[in-house]
């Protein structure tokens, strides 16, 4: 009732001067009304004596007839319109003869009597249409009439609601939204940044932010208690499908909380979002340990629409002459139910599909448990049947599942593992997009070694704080400290992180020197801050959400582009604006900055 | 009743594991709850055998209270603590023996019972308090202590307010909020643009958006039918106190619209902002054309909160050799109420205000109507009363009125008429910054002749629609087209402008013509805008406000900084950030670019 009278509301605010209504509202309740309709030519039929083009606005399409006994000129016009032109129409509402149960307005048409052209169009350059004949290339280059697509338009409109209701949400639980500034100062660490040369400060740079991390820090150190923007980052790195050199966060920070006051509100936002914009109850998140994950799913962001845990196997697989399993330091399974009917070609495929160089798996052993009890592998040679008992009974197989098998160095496998599991997942097709699973990753670890450069990296960022009783393992075994860090996943997206943050200046400069800062570079770089944290820092910490995949995956969409109103392609162009371009001498010159000589 | 609701509620949401209640909250109905609080210490009293402290977060301030007599230890540790410690207080709450009427928690304290330090502070280098000791460039340096004064907090929370009732009323109107890209396209129009070296196309550069003016436009192209976008705008120009490098457009786009769509809307917006925050109700607001806001102001943007119009007195000031008036194109004067009494050095004081290089008027002649009906003027030498008599009949003084008048060619004279009134005006205290007046100029002039380079100028911006009745008179007196293109102006302050637009290629290639573009620098730089005109563009039109401008005039700011959470100086830095700064020469090489030598 509610979202009806909502849109009767917006329907009225929508007549304009050029209109009396949308071409999505009229119905047989209307019959007889006279009316004023504005909008694009989506098609035009001509049967008889009869004319009919649909009209088509944002909120619907509307049918149009125009009847050649009647008014010959009127349908004359008509006749001569094409695809997309822009017009306006006057004519009374009636009821059709053949109603179109696919739209709402389908009980109703308008007979027209007056026909106004408010703009001509020439042909584009391909359909309008939700299967368009466009390609790629040519949708953004027009991107324009690409977004006339009610398809890609429906996402956008997604994302409005999603940003709305997500304001909404933060607003009544007293957060504010407080912008931060786009031109900061640029930061070495993390990714790379963008550059922007200042005219005024000769030489010098600002850099768009990355996040604005240290901002929301230091307006918990303000006292502003509960923060959030909607707010673009910009990151400058090579890009794939769902990556942007602008991308759109959810930015949150709390103070005088703990980890789990963040979880708790934060699961909320997201109950509350999949709620009222989709109508989904999702049950209480599972909460799950980052070595949990990698121990069960090899991965951090695991895809939970389906069970298929590792199942280890080392201890029963020893001692059987198998070279391959015996030097492994990881045995591992996953049982894919009802698959031991794959034949020897599927086989083959899901041994190639590891072998791939980005899964870098050496082989594949499979143990088939046949309908009829009897178990059939592919290292029959080394294991009785027996011996296999034993792995279908731990792995809880039933007869007619298949067991895969991996085995090599523990995290590699559990990754290589990973993926097998989740093509196998797709394969059984278990992984249906509008089946939402979330969960949370906690207790990550606070720090990833380098192995080449034999120093530690953040692996959240440097602010995020280690667990209190893991801080005295900060000198003897880094690797080892676990943060009070947090993701949320979404279907084995990441959509979702935060961690609660280091207040303390001491802790904080512990963390830099562990990092392998000197003093100077920390203070250098991260000065403010740590200065700030002098002056009565609250604890605090926070979540930032990826709006662009959070409203991709609530549309089912594949990559981030289509929920994006003007996207990048993957060389970081703009092909509709052109953009990056070059700029006047004169403009370079003003900045003090000159192009680089060609590489020597 | 309903904001005292949504408070309770968000007190109730803002229970952390810190905390039970926040200090704002506390009343006598809650005496003998026992409670835990979190915040600063914003004062410490010694009175006796008794400390006080007041605690202090966003939401308030609460009294706690220490007995030596009855807890020593915890005493002495609240002795201990100094101004901006953050600590955790457990405790019991009381009435208060002597209330302090000036908070809402002024009827209770905390008998405290369990104390814990969060954190030390070192002694801020300004006090924490509305009058604060602080300058300027120590409050910015320290800009996360300058936020926790709650006059600077309050401008944000009204800031957040703001953007979050806009963005529910265009939302309830079926408005869509679209990300427009933060990296595009530089065009050397209008004012300098802020450029992006792109390391994945060498050479080529990104320009931050000066507005998203074109983007909302390809958008309607698109069938959006409503856009919004509370958004950062970027200009590198040179900086005054109004002004920020980066800045914030409430940007709104419709489509199949007049005009008269646009003003109700808007006026709608403006006015519900101000009931809704600030519980005023206006009435309509006048609307005045730009020629009559130079006639009668001699400004394009009146500060209407008084009268003190102009009159003309040309007619009546010639033929009695006062050579001055008689070669005059324009002689006007205004009124000032009860100012016949002013002295001679008053009106010294307002010859030399007029004689200022930034007015630039030669001189300032006056008519004292004294209380007695005898009139007197510094030009009895060329007029007798009767011919004064004359004058003040005109501008309808009354005994006891001064008219100032000033003399020379027209425009340039009613500008600084309009100087001199709006100095009147601050002098006799008709400016009340809470005294809020609202108004539409309409009817600007399509273009802007500089003289200097002798070429036409687009007054708005190149997309601004002429009227339809003034399209023949681009060919013939370009300077007298006048256009859609409207302005909203709040107390002499132009809060927001927009315009209908040119949506037919032909009309835009023939603006661009009059602008003095060849067709094709017209096509290189807005080919993709004439490009997708082609392809049906409906009749639309927007509006953009300064929602710094706005929150300022609303929050009563002589400047908009203080609306900002993180302003730049007048140099364009962020003192706190130390932005921008120098950065690695590995880090030019990556993108390019080099700096050029010092100038020759």
């Amino acid at each position: 009732m509610r979202s009806e009278s909502k849109k009767e509301s917006i329907n009225q605010q929508t007549v304009n001067m050029y209109r009396t209504n949308t071409c999505g509202e009229l119905r047989l309740s209307d019959v007889n009304k006279k009316v004023t309709l504005a909008g694009w030519v989506q098609k035009i039929r001509k049967m008889g004596g009869m004319t009919f083009i649909d009209l088509r606005d944002r909120y619907g399409i509307t049918q149009l007839s125009f009847n050649q006994e009647i008014n010959a000129v009127l349908c004359e016009q008509a006749n001569k319109l094409g695809r997309e032109w822009v017009i306006q129409i006057v004519g009374t509402v009636a009821e059709r003869s053949s109603k179109n149960a696919n739209i709402p307005t389908g009980d109703i048409e308008i007979i027209a009597s007056e026909l106004n052209v408010l703009n001509a169009s020439k042909t584009p350059p391909f359909t309008i249409e939700t299967d368009t004949d466009g390609g790629d290339d040519i949708r953004m280059k027009y991107r324009y009439l690409d977004l006339r697509r009610s398809v890609v338009r429906q996402n956008l409109e997604l994302r409005h609601k999603m940003a709305f209701e997500t304001r909404r949400y933060l607003d009544e639980r007293g957060f504010l939204e407080v912008e931060t500034p786009v031109l900061v100062a640029s930061t070495p660490e993390g990714a790379r940044d963008f550059i922007v040369p200042s005219r005024m400060n000769r030489g010098e740079f600002y850099a768009l932010p990355q996040s604005p991390q240290t901002l929301k820090q230091l307006l918990m150190v303000s006292g502003f208690d509960r923060y959030f923007q909607i707010v673009k980052c910009f990151r400058d790195e090579d890009l794939r499908a769902d990556r942007q050199p602008e991308f759109t966060q959810i930015d949150c920070e709390m103070s005088f909380v703990q980890q789990e006051d963040i979880l708790t509100l934060f699961e909320g936002l997201t109950r509350h979002l999949f709620k009222s914009i989709k109508g989904i109850e999702l049950p209480e998140f599972p909460r799950i340990s980052y070595a949990d994950a990698m121990k069960y799913y090899g991965s951090d962001k695991p895809d939970i629409r389906f069970e298929m845990q590792f199942i280890e196997l080392k201890d029963l697989t020893g001692g059987h002459g198998f070279g391959v399993f015996d030097s492994a330091e990881y045995v591992g399974a996953i049982c894919a139910e009802g698959c031991a009917t794959y034949t020897r070609k599927q086989l083959d495929e899901l041994t190639d599909f590891v072998k791939r160089p980005q899964i870098g798996a050496k082989g594949l052993v499979y143990v088939r448990y046949n309908a009829d009890g009897t178990l059939k592998s592919s290292v029959d040679k080394f294991y009785s049947e027996t011996d296999l008992k034993q792995w279908v009974d731990r792995c809880k197989a039933k007869p007619g599942d298949l067991l895969l098998v991996l085995s090599g160095e523990t995290e590699k496998t559990q990754k290589q593992l990973g993926e097998l599991r989740l093509e196998m997942g797709s394969r059984l097709s278990l992984r249906d997009k509008f089946n939402y699973k979330c969960l949370w990753v906690i207790d990550f670890p606070l720090l990833e070694k380098d192995e080449e450069l034999g120093r530690y990296f953040a692996k959240h960022h440097p602010f995020t704080s280690p667990k209190p009783e893991d801080i005295p393992a900060l000198d003897t075994d880094p690797g080892a400290v676990r943060a009070n860090a947090y993701d949320i996943v979404i279907n084995g997206v990441e959509v979702g992180g935060g961690s609660i943050r280091i207040h303390d200046s001491e802790l904080q400069q512990k963390m830099f020197a562990t990092l392998g800062f000197t003093p100077e570079r920390a203070q250098e770089q991260f000065g403010f801050l740590m200065n700030a944290f002098k002056y009565g820092a609250p604890p605090h910490g926070g979540i930032a959400f990826g709006l662009d995949r959070l409203v991709s995956l609530f549309a089912g969409l594949d990559s981030i582009r289509d929920c994006i109103a003007f996207p990048k392609n993957n060389a970081g162009r703009d092909v509709m604006l052109d953009a990056p371009s070059r700029v006047d001498q004169e403009q370079l010159d003003e900045l003090g900055i000159a192009l680089a000589k060609k590489e020597q």
